[in-house]
C-alpha cells in the first residue's frame, strides 16, 4: 500500500492560484468541480470524473450567499466540512477551496452577470436573483481557479445550461462537462437538500422519479404531445399527498422554451416541495424526428 | 539595422489563443491594449507603455457595436487598418487581433455583465446600455488573450475606473495600468473623433481642455467649493459658440459620486457637442486634506 496522497485544504485566493499555476505550468491538465459541499455520491461521482479527466482535481466548497434570497435557506444549508474533507480525500482530490465568505465578496462588489431568458424561467421564475448569482460565483472561481475543465451535474440541468452558456457568450478559456444524475435506490436524485426530509417525505419523494420514469415510457412508446405527457407526470405527483407540485414541464433542452411537440433534445423539469423542503429533479431525453 | 520584428495579424480567436498560450508557456509576461482602431498618438503612448511592461505586447482592434445605441456612430466610426498596421508595426506590436463582428458575437449571445452605479451616471446617464457593451467586450477580450496586463487610457476615466472594478469583482486574472491622457499641442485629447470636426469646430474644441486648467488651477490656489469651480468651467465653455456643453462635474475619482468639498482623488469629467460630434475629457486631480 502506497500513502495517499495529499489533499491540500486552501483558504486564501493567493493560495489558491499560487499552487494551480504551478500545475499549470508543468502542463498538468486541471478539473475543477465547484460544490456547496455537504457532499453526496452526486458530488463524489463529478469528481470521480473529473480525476479521470484531469491530471489534477480542484474542488471548491462555498456555500455562495448571493445565489440565496432573503427568505430561502442559506443559514440552514447543511454544512459539514469535516466529512467533506474525508469524502474528497477519498477521491482523491488535490485541492480543496473553501473561501471565507468575506474573501469571497467585497463590500462594494458592483458587478453582475446574467444569461438572460434562460435565467427567468423554470427555477428562475420563483428564485429571480438565482442565476444571477450562481453566474456570478462560478465566473469568479473559473477566474481563481483557471481549470482546463469544468464539472457541473446534470440534476441542475438549467444551471448547467446556463453556465455553458456564459463560458461560451464570454469566450471563459474552459471546457464544460456534464455528470449524470446520481440516484438513490428508490430513484430519488441525490442533493444535499434529501437530509431535510422526515422519513415519511423522504418515501414520498421517490414519486418524482417515478413520474419521470412514466414521462420517458409515454415517450419511448410513440407519445409526442407534451400536454399528455405533462398530464401523465401531473397525475403520478397528485396521488403522493406529500407532494406539492411547483412546476413540471416540457421544454427544449438547449433554449428551455415549451414544447407542444416532443422532438430533439427534450428536457422534463420539475420541482415540488415536501414539507418546507423543495426538491428539482430532470429527465432529458432525445426524441428522434426531423423538422417538417 | 537589425530587420523590424514581424508582427502577427490574425482574425481567429484560436489562432489568437494558440499564439499567446505559446507565450505564456514560455513563461513570457503578455501585455494587452485593446482599442476600436482608428489609431492616434493616445493609443500608440498606451502600446509603448504595454511595450515597456510586458514581453509581448497584444492590441486588438475591433469596433464594438454592442458600446453603440442604435442612434450612435457605429457606422460611421472612422476605420483604417492599414494605417493601424503600419503604426502598430512602428511601436512595435506583437500580435494584432481584428475579428470579425460574427466571430465575437453568436447570434444567440444571452450574457451580459454590468458594473451597476457606475454605469448609469456621467458618460451612462445619456448612453445607458454603452458600458455594458464595453465590460463584455473587454472581458471577452481578457479570456481570448489572457494577458497578465490590461493597459487601460485615462482619457476614458469612466470606462477604465469599470473595468478595474469588473477585473477586481470578477477576480479575473490580469493587472490594469491606466496610461495618461495625451493631447494636441493646443491641449485637446487625441481621440478618433476628432477627425469628424470641421477646422473651425477643431480650433474651438481646444476650450475645453482650458476650462479643466482653469479648474485646476482654482483648486490648486486653495478653492474647495466643487460649485464654484464648475462655474468657473462653464462659463469658461460658454464664451466658445461652437461647444454645446452635456455635462461638466466634480466626482470622487473611485465611486463617480458627486462633491461638495472637493477632497481626495477628485475627477473633473465633462462632455460636449462641436457639432454634431461628441468629445469627452477629464482632469483628476489629488486634493490634500484630511476628513474632520
Amino acid at each position: 500500500m502506497t500513502a495517499p496522497p495529499r489533499m491540500q485544504v486552501v483558504r486564501s485566493r493567493q493560495a489558491l492560484r499560487r499552487c494551480v499555476r504551478a500545475w499549470r505550468r508543468a502542463g498538468l491538465r486541471v478539473a475543477f468541480v465547484p460544490t456547496m459541499g455537504s457532499l453526496h455520491e452526486g458530488h463524489l461521482s463529478l469528481l470521480r470524473r473529473a480525476r479521470r479527466l484531469g491530471d489534477r482535481v480542484v474542488l471548491s466548497i462555498f456555500v455562495n450567499p448571493t445565489q440565496f434570497s432573503p427568505r430561502e435557506d442559506f443559514g440552514a444549508y447543511p454544512r459539514n466540512l469535516p466529512r467533506d474533507l474525508r469524502l474528497a480525500r477519498g477521491v482523491p482530490v488535490d485541492l480543496c477551496f473553501t473561501p471565507p465568505v468575506e474573501a469571497m465578496y467585497a463590500q462594494d462588489s458592483r458587478t453582475e452577470v446574467r444569461v438572460t431568458c434562460l435565467d427567468r424561467v423554470l427555477e428562475g421564475s420563483t428564485r429571480p436573483a438565482h442565476f444571477a448569482g450562481v453566474a456570478l460565483v462560478v465566473l469568479k472561481l473559473l477566474h481563481l481557479v483557471e481549470p482546463d475543465l469544468l464539472i457541473l451535474g446534470q440534476k441542475d440541468a438549467q444551471q448547467a445550461l446556463i453556465l455553458e452558456r456564459m463560458v461560451r457568450d464570454l469566450d471563459v478559456p474552459v471546457k464544460v462537462v456534464r455528470g449524470p444524475t446520481v440516484r438513490e435506490r428508490d430513484g430519488l436524485a441525490m442533493s444535499s437538500r434529501n437530509a431535510f426530509l422526515s422519513p415519511e417525505d423522504r418515501a414520498a419523494a421517490a414519486a418524482l422519479w417515478r413520474s419521470l420514469r412514466h414521462a420517458r415510457d409515454l415517450v419511448r412508446s410513440g407519445e409526442r404531445r407534451s400536454s399528455r405527457v405533462l398530464a401523465a407526470v401531473r397525475a403520478d405527483l397528485a396521488q403522493e399527498p406529500r407532494i406539492r407540485l411547483d412546476y413540471a414541464a416540457a421544454v427544449d433542452a438547449r433554449t428551455l422554451e415549451p414544447l407542444t411537440r416532443l422532438e430533439g433534445r427534450v428536457l422534463f423539469p420539475l420541482a415540488a416541495y415536501l414539507g418546507r423542503t423543495r426538491l428539482i429533479d430532470n429527465l432529458e431525453i432525445h426524441v428522434p424526428g426531423g423538422r417538417r
